[in-house]
């Protein structure tokens, strides 16, 4: 399915000038700040701006919609935790991609976990509706990029964008089932449990059955 | 995770009055047509109101938002597809539900194909977003449901939740993509795909290997 491009460009300032990401940062802060104490009920442009100390244009010159500073707030925080899986550093060997005690779906969810409070708003209520689209949006580019070194050693063809989707697509599902539970296991529990589910017809189907000897 | 209680009550009138239910299909085919015809920039409630001859408050009457009329013919279209699946007396085994020729996914791709106008745009566009969460939760109780007999026969305890919501969520995703494809593989060889996916991992986890032999 082709992105639309409106869906990561919510941007429309110049990034690098510094007074637009000061306000940028204001207003992510605004909405989540609304969103954590408050609750969906209050997250609008009009009380996201009055919490931010902005003009409603200039809340326009940024975002569309009041969901989508609190989406970029997530962006960059995953991006601070986890830099080198969104900068092409990381180099994951087909060994661990999806079996080892680190699989791709580890650091999703430990960023979940430590941005809980977001999180759970988010997955209790129908109005995150549109984040966690966003966020399995998100999840495909990255499965498909981190996916690669098992495309390469695969003898079959097996499309990558649909793998890439039903794996997003299923991790957002099952995390936020995972996030609103009291008590809950660990992001490392999780991890493993999703690779236990995902990892063999995968594999199989991509013809690396011998990845999953033990 | 719980769902909201609102998610399923988008009716508000009695559904036994003739009435009322000839409002709601005109709704319905309202919505769907300006959705198919005239794309998201029409499928606002002035827009439905105008197309199915009835007054602002008629509307509120039945629904909420404008998405919702779309969602509850989806819905409809798939209770008169595979009413077995919803009224409980379809009678699957588990040697059937994962591996078979018809696996518990095969009605679903069916009913996407079959409703392909109205599953395009709402997988094209963000705007289609909550009809996809919604479309998840329905297929997660689905999933939940008829899996019941895996999980009378496994071993092991495993989260029918969270079984149920990654199955869906990976299945509305990867739908998603296949169904804006052109051309596209036929339902059953998507079923098959998302079989050999989903199942050996999913089996494995339930100490339910001996139905993957053969």
């Amino acid at each position: 399915m082709a992105i639309p491009e409106h869906v990561y460009d919510n941007t429309r300032m110049s990034e690098g000038d510094p007074r637009s990401i000061r306000t940028m940062t204001a207003v992510q802060n605004a909405a989540v700040q609304l969103l954590e104490t408050a609750g969906w009920d209050s997250v609008h442009v009009k009380g996201i701006c009055q919490c931010a100390g902005i003009s409603r244009s200039t809340f326009y010159q940024h975002f569309q919609e009041p969901w989508q500073p609190i989406t970029r707030h997530l962006q960059e925080a995953f991006a601070r935790e986890f830099p080198s899986l969104l900068d092409g550093t990381a180099h994951l060997e087909p060994e661990e991609l999806l079996l080892s005690g680190k699989p791709l779906s580890f650091p999703l969810f430990v960023h979940m976990e430590s941005c809980r409070s977001i999180y759970v708003p988010v997955f209790a209520d129908l109005r995150g509706g549109m984040i966690r689209q966003h966020l399995v949006e998100q999840i495909t580019q990255l499965s498909r990029a981190h996916h690669e070194p098992l495309r390469r050693i695969s003898p079959h063809r097996v499309d990558a964008d649909l793998v890439a989707r039903y794996l997003a697509g299923g991790l957002v599902a099952a995390a936020g089932w995972w996030i609103l539970q009291e008590p809950r296991d660990t992001p490392a529990a999780m991890a493993y449990w999703f690779s236990r589910i995902a990892a063999p017809g995968l594999l199989q189907t991509m013809g690396l059955d011998s990845l999953l000897a033990e």
